[in-house]
């Protein structure tokens, strides 16, 4: 199914609205669920909205809070997420180290207890855009195994980097797992097999087979060096945050828990324009770097950007269990509130 | 040649002494060389003191100073190097950032013209030892290509993080490259072939020789993933710290040109003392997970701190070559400090 970004988003809206989630909050939701989707990431995009939903409706979401904000020293906060909406509480807190860093240079916010805050590269994206370096890194569900193990033991921790240049940034938002789960799940649905080195079965052997690498662990990107920078990735942040670590993280995939994962945002000062336009110069320099035999040479961001612009003029493809899962839950939020016009009458 | 780390720390203070290095300095220098080679990283190690030695002597370092520094902000240093050794500068630096950060929560340092920095484990883990989290990444000459192409445009650059731990810190120190400079000339000088992966040869070809490596480039860790990493950590340095890109960056591995590359440092605020007991109590969960058919399972840093307990208490081998070259130098220091005695007099 072909939509486009500003049907959605009013459909989308309309269903948060129902479950009690104030505007503003509904549509930041939104807007981010649907950036995943014009970017090419749909297991970040709308297939998430039922899950925040049911979530919501347990009581595991608080839709009204932006998160406590505790000042720990003059350039680092510790935000409590109030098991607020990801979006509405990290945004929040990535404005607010922004305009602090201005000041002190660099500044640093810790968030605990805030959902899901699904794709980073929309968070250091706006960062850079506004000429603010900005680095987000966060645990996730202990789905990777140990390079030389065979259990999950630590999350998909990704890391995003975002760098002011004209006229784009460089915007990194990766992963250090070699896939993810979603993947895994839909490669499964396909009955299809899934390459040598994404998974291993729970026995601990590489797997090409989906439903077996979905009973064992993912495995880290990079080989040696993903496992190392992922298990660096899952102490800091839950060093720095005081969440939990390995399998006691829940919270993000389920609709039981609430969220015990952690999320460090560092953001740095202003820079120069001519520091914009040199790292501008270079990134191009690299566009440009002769091919490989196969190749093309792209920069963190740039792929994402293409779709983007295509999918805000063409629309997007809505994955058809997406959009039956959608229409369910519009069609639910419209007889509720049906329910209640009648019921205060 | 087997050596003790006391023995040819005396000699090599000697040759930097004699060449106009400050006592303290030159002790400092020496400890971050015989570190490498305890840990197994001859890379790092006395193979590139002849370089220092020489770069003293070509007045492209400046032996004496600590660097120059400037505060942007309550929570962000910039630090003019000055054309210092690399760890005088930047362990002053670390020093005076986790300093920093103890009332801030966190402090950042921005070096520019500081010289090679070595092994970045050595400093992260200093810091972790003390309860403070560190992250240090810094730029390097071009010798990597971006994914797709086929000509070197960005550095090896490096990412270190140590984060506190009982009974020890974890200690992540990688390149974003699949193997180091070194190496390829190691199997080049051996006649031996390398596993595809590692390079590309002038033509953009993965390579099994060499010397086609040597004059090809590097291939990232990691695939697209650990190209995307280390060219967001190529701009993020270049653009805080005002340093030269890709092939602009020189200085550390030559003789004739001052250091043109950047250093970030990121210092937290301490750890309280049960998370650094959680963090130590996960960490060893994570060595004792179930391993796969060939495996082990470890924790970044555990390999290097063994490899140090054996080196210190049996030595450690040293390269035929680089005995030699120490040899040398040591001579010429004796010679020429016995010179100026006689001129003294």
């Amino acid at each position: 199914l072909r939509v486009q970004a500003k049907e959605v988003q009013t459909l989308g809206e309309a269903v948060l609205l129902a479950a009690g989630v104030p505007r503003e909050h509904a549509a930041l939701q939104l807007e981010l669920l649907i950036e995943a989707e014009l970017r090419g990431f749909p297991s970040h995009g709308l297939m998430r909205l039922p899950t925040i939903v049911k979530r919501v409706a347990a009581g595991l979401v608080d839709p009204d809070t932006r998160g406590e904000h505790v000042w720990r020293g003059d350039a680092l906060v510790e935000v409590d997420g109030e098991n607020g909406l990801g979006p509405v509480v990290a945004l929040h807190a990535l404005n607010v180290v922004v305009e602090r860093a201005k000041r002190t240079g660099v500044a640093v916010a810790l968030l605990r207890r805030a959902n899901h805050l699904g794709m980073l590269a929309w968070y250091v994206e706006q960062a850079a855009r506004r000429g603010h370096l900005a680095i987000m890194t966060c645990t996730a569900e202990a789905l990777v195994h140990p390079w030389g193990g065979s259990r999950p033991m630590l999350g998909t921790n990704p890391v995003a980097i975002g760098v002011p240049a004209v006229p784009d940034p460089l915007v990194l938002d990766m992963s250090t797992s070699a896939v993810s789960m979603g993947k895994l799940i839909d490669y499964e649905r396909r009955g299809a097999p899934i390459p040598h080195g994404w998974a291993i079965d729970s026995d601990g052997r590489s797997t090409t087979d989906a439903s077996a690498a979905i009973a064992g662990a993912i495995s880290p990107f990079g080989g040696a060096k993903g496992y190392a920078l992922g298990l660096a990735l899952e102490v800091l942040v839950a060093s720095l945050t005081h969440t939990s670590l390995g399998t006691d993280v829940v919270g993000t995939l389920d609709t039981v828990s609430p969220s015990s994962k952690g999320d460090v945002i560092i953001a740095f000062g202003e820079q120069d324009g001519s520091t914009i336009t040199r790292t501008g110069d270079y990134l191009e320099q690299v566009r440009r770097c002769p091919t490989d035999v196969d190749g093309s040479v792209g920069v963190p961001g740039d792929r994402s950007r293409t779709a983007r612009d295509s999918a805000l003029s063409d629309g997007f493809e809505l994955a058809d269990s997406t959009a039956e899962e959608l229409q369910v839950l519009h069609q639910d939020a419209m007889t509720s509130s049906a329910r209640d016009r009648v019921s205060r009458t």
